[in-house]
């Protein structure tokens, strides 16, 4: 791969890339497959042995410091994996997390990581969303992203005809269960939905299923969407003995 | 107040600032006493009546558009509050919670919004730590951090003298209990202890006390802070009938 060719991320590139050792060897042990090559800074000092790893898998490790300059500018980052973008298709036979527009990176890698935390391994996406192949998103999920399977739907209604066995419990503030571990439900299929960290769910989310609420004191509009999810997720992963 | 007072934020100076309506409000609520200004720019369209709530409190109203060029070039924020920093005392007869060195100001800020949200109300620091004034940090707290107390301490042992009948509960990988609602201690008075980011707690805290871990998949390292925050406060706040 010509290092030439490989420039700060954009969301129609058919690439992106993980930044960090940490994320880099994530990728490469779950999923080599997708991986073109890895880029090593002259400054890394860390302790993995990413080279013999993509040896051993027929990955080009390239030494190159001018590929972070021009990538990475802001970040201490010294180890780069750059990987072809894939898709991934939900299994029917198992819980999902379903995050209607979400908007900001972070707070998609964060849930990706409770996910897989949690073994929930199964993410829809909602579009318009934040770009779940963007370095940041990656980063945020410290490379979990590459334990779990996820696919966009255009709409809501695209995921529940794909899904329709699926129980929907939509998180919101007006939900008619206040989710405690007591009554949190008991179910061999469903769908935890999240809305925008903004607007919330679309009404037609709401009205899906069983909606539920985390129990929470009127100080404040609602919690954070990544707490807000790790909580959903803890209560049925614990209650449907997941973890 | 002279506008041209105000600057970019520095940890060193002896005011900062909310940013946003939203925040802004809570702060008016909240704490108005220690509002020296509030700055509305012209281009701000809200519905809020935030000079009504102002003129009532004595709080001056600025109008100048330049005040948000210098201090907050990036944001489209319109509404600026202006604050002197001022201190806390935490309840000696509630729990608490303990962040040990939190180096991020979106966690530090994300935590303080879901204390605020599960009606845990006192959070003690131990230093060095992210900047709790930092507008930042406050943005990320979505206003709640004038909801709450809060104390900065030297050290965990500090923290420990002062408020020596408080049981611990470090929050580790390696935790003596792997926390459900079942096993979840019922206690009076309970402190939450949680690590930095990167290293997590350090030794001392990680003995003192009863160890506690959020059980979790191999995956990953661990949770993010906020998460395993969000998740412990929960788990706590609900057996101890806090929410």
């Amino acid at each position: 791969m010509n290092s030439n060719n490989i420039r700060p991320y954009k969301e129609e590139f058919d690439y992106s890339y993980t930044s960090g050792a940490y994320a880099t060897i994530e990728m490469l042990k779950a999923n080599p497959i997708v991986v073109r090559a890895v880029y090593i800074h002259s400054k890394y000092a860390g302790i993995e042995n990413i080279d013999g790893f993509c040896r051993e898998k027929g990955i080009p490790v390239l030494y190159n410091d001018r590929v972070f300059e021009r990538i990475n500018r802001k970040e201490n980052t010294y180890v780069l994996g750059v990987f072809r973008k894939y898709f991934c298709r939900l299994m029917t036979n198992r819980p999902h997390i379903v995050l209607v527009n979400p908007s900001d990176m972070g707070n998609l890698g964060t849930v990706i990581r409770t996910m897989a935390g949690l073994n929930m391994h199964d993410l829809a996406v909602v579009t318009p969303a934040a770009d779940i192949f963007h370095p940041k998103t990656i980063r945020a999920s410290m490379g979990a992203l590459f334990h779990i399977r996820f696919q966009c739907f255009d709409s809501f209604d695209a995921y529940k005809k794909a899904f329709p066995d699926h129980v929907c419990f939509p998180f919101t503030p007006e939900g008619k269960i206040s989710l405690n571990r007591r009554n949190c439900p008991r179910v061999p299929l469903f769908s935890l939905l999240f809305g925008n960290e903004a607007s919330g769910l679309p009404a037609q989310c709401r009205s899906t299923g069983t909606s539920v609420t985390i129990p929470q004191s009127s100080l404040v509009d609602s919690l954070n969407l990544s707490v807000a999810a790790g909580i959903g997720i803890f209560i049925f992963a614990e209650k449907n003995e997941l973890i």
